[in-house]
């Protein structure tokens, strides 16, 4: 891979400036080249308040980011900010959303191998007249998308895919609905083989009801809902197996059973896999037309400019990435 | 402690007897003295099938366990079974509910230090006229308990007690209320200072909805349900935290801060503790008048008769209710 990532800017005032300047620190561990589209000023600012010895280089166009990297972290400047650590500036929404809009027109343009995000504060883009839920649904209007892209969590040996996403959990159990398990299990399958390296994922789909309804003893949509969604993928080729019993289907023998875990809400999939890989765990995008990923943690303001950020959960998007990009292949 | 533990039979077709058997053939690391309250000679013939030399001694009163069991496993019979593995015997209902009752009889009359019970096969029960939900509320009922008992799942460092338990999602959201929780609350905080030798225990309180609600952005129940049950437990003395997003509270960083957590659903309670410890955790009810632990698994008759059924479950129950009664102090 010769392309470099584009890593976005995500809010200032967070801990996403430091845990780059500290995963360019640590680049000597084979980590993939990146470039921020983020305030020079600012990252120069907070590497001399933390100590830290970070050459930081303006660069005008990604493909510089390759020969900067093992000298300076690149920066390809997006405007100014005066946001300090925890203390955001509301009038900062618009660069921010400048960030992530240059990142993707770098990889639409073919010039970055992957977008990778720092976290953002949503009420700050709320002023700005951001008007979606998240990053992921903005990612899928900016790639011009009908449906809803799909998140997925990837640890180290669990992969796990949350149906419904931010809803409470009356409303999750509402919203459940055939078409979107089959959607999101569609959307995963598809991701496997193609960025993946898996050319007949399976896919272990969690039942919504405890011990998976306990044949309508524990409540219907098991059968109702999860059930014709196995049925139907199973019918286009994807090998989709259950509906599981949530509680036994992620201990170390039984997921050597499958590539991805389908969920049918937000905790049936983060508490399996930041129970196991709290600081490991990539946020990954499906179903976008290029590769998003993003470390698995908040602005964390009440952490941020004191240096203690852990760079792990970046450091692993920034490599999930690139490990994406290098198996890719068309189809 | 010089008293034996009282071992029920459970389901004759399960693998309960065959749990128990491997239990006493390893009875050699320091595993606490039990005794089946059982039919011999199923026993027998299991042994026999089996291929593994376990002499079965029936004995009569729970005091001749303590000397028979290191020669030979002590068995109080209670009547005939002819179920055999993965084969249930309609009539049996009758004998599995004798052999509950004949435990309970025992611990209250300070025979046995302790009730252990083996999984049992609901739809048998229910054709002898078994009324309740479980095992826990009948045990409530033959302890002329008022308020249910509640059911905590102890693994190797992590406790968890679902405040609501075998109900349909949907139904277990509609049913969560401030006194259920603060009953749970009140109930285990108790326990952990009586049986566990923890006198100030710290309780973790999760959040119903993603992010404990996020400030009612993600459903209202957080606000208007849990905070209040923490509030009205901490004015009792309780020191419970949250509510907690459950997502972020089970890493082991984050266990290390707290004795139990309290959690709103079955899965919720049950994914982390499965996904960390499958084998070794233990089902403890607390707020019963005697300690009573169980192994946290099913009949499972896809394996039951194979001799392949793990005891690890088993041995940690007679383990955990040993420990209980060894640190029980009055109050």
């Amino acid at each position: 891979m010769t392309l470099p990532l584009a890593l976005t800017m995500g809010e200032p005032a967070g801990i996403g400036g430091e845990t780059a300047l500290m995963a360019w620190l640590r680049r000597g561990d084979g980590l993939p080249r990146f470039y921020l589209l983020d305030d020079p000023d600012r990252l120069i600012r907070l590497a001399d308040a933390l100590g830290w010895a970070v050459p930081v280089r303006t660069i005008a166009r990604p493909q510089q980011a390759v020969e900067t990297f093992d000298a300076a972290l690149p920066v390809m400047p997006i405007g100014r900010t005066t946001a300090a650590p925890a203390r955001p500036v509301l009038a900062d929404g618009a660069l921010v959303l400048r960030s992530i809009e240059r990142a993707v027109e770098n990889v639409l343009a073919g010039n970055a191998a992957a977008v990778v995000t720092n976290p953002i504060n949503k009420d700050v883009l709320y002023r700005a007249g951001f008007r979606h839920p998240g990053h992921t649904e903005f990612l899928g209007e900016l790639a011009g998308l009908q449906e809803p892209p799909i998140m997925m969590l990837a640890g180290r040996d669990l992969r796990v895919v949350p149906v419904t996403v931010h809803l409470a959990l009356r409303d999750a159990v509402a919203a459940l609905s055939t078409r979107m398990i089959v959607h999101a299990g569609a959307v995963t399958a598809k991701a496997l083989g193609r960025y993946f390296g898996i050319k007949a994922p399976v896919l272990a789909v969690a039942g919504l009801n405890p011990h998976a309804g306990e044949n309508a003893g524990l409540g219907r949509e098991d059968i109702d809902i999860v059930a014709p969604a196995i049925a139907e993928l199973r019918g286009e080729g994807v090998d989709a197996r259950g509906p599981l019993a949530a509680d036994t289907m992620f201990h170390a023998a039984a997921r050597r059973g499958y590539d991805a875990a389908l969920c049918m809400y937000h905790d049936q999939a983060l508490i399996p896999i930041k129970t196991l890989d709290f600081d490991g765990a990539v946020n990954v995008t499906l179903g976008l037309p290029f590769i998003r990923t993003s470390p698995d943690h908040g602005t964390a303001f009440d952490i941020a400019g004191k240096g203690i950020a852990r760079p792990d959960s970046l450091m692993a998007a920034l490599r999930l990435a690139a490990d994406m990009a290098a198996r890719r292949h068309p189809g």
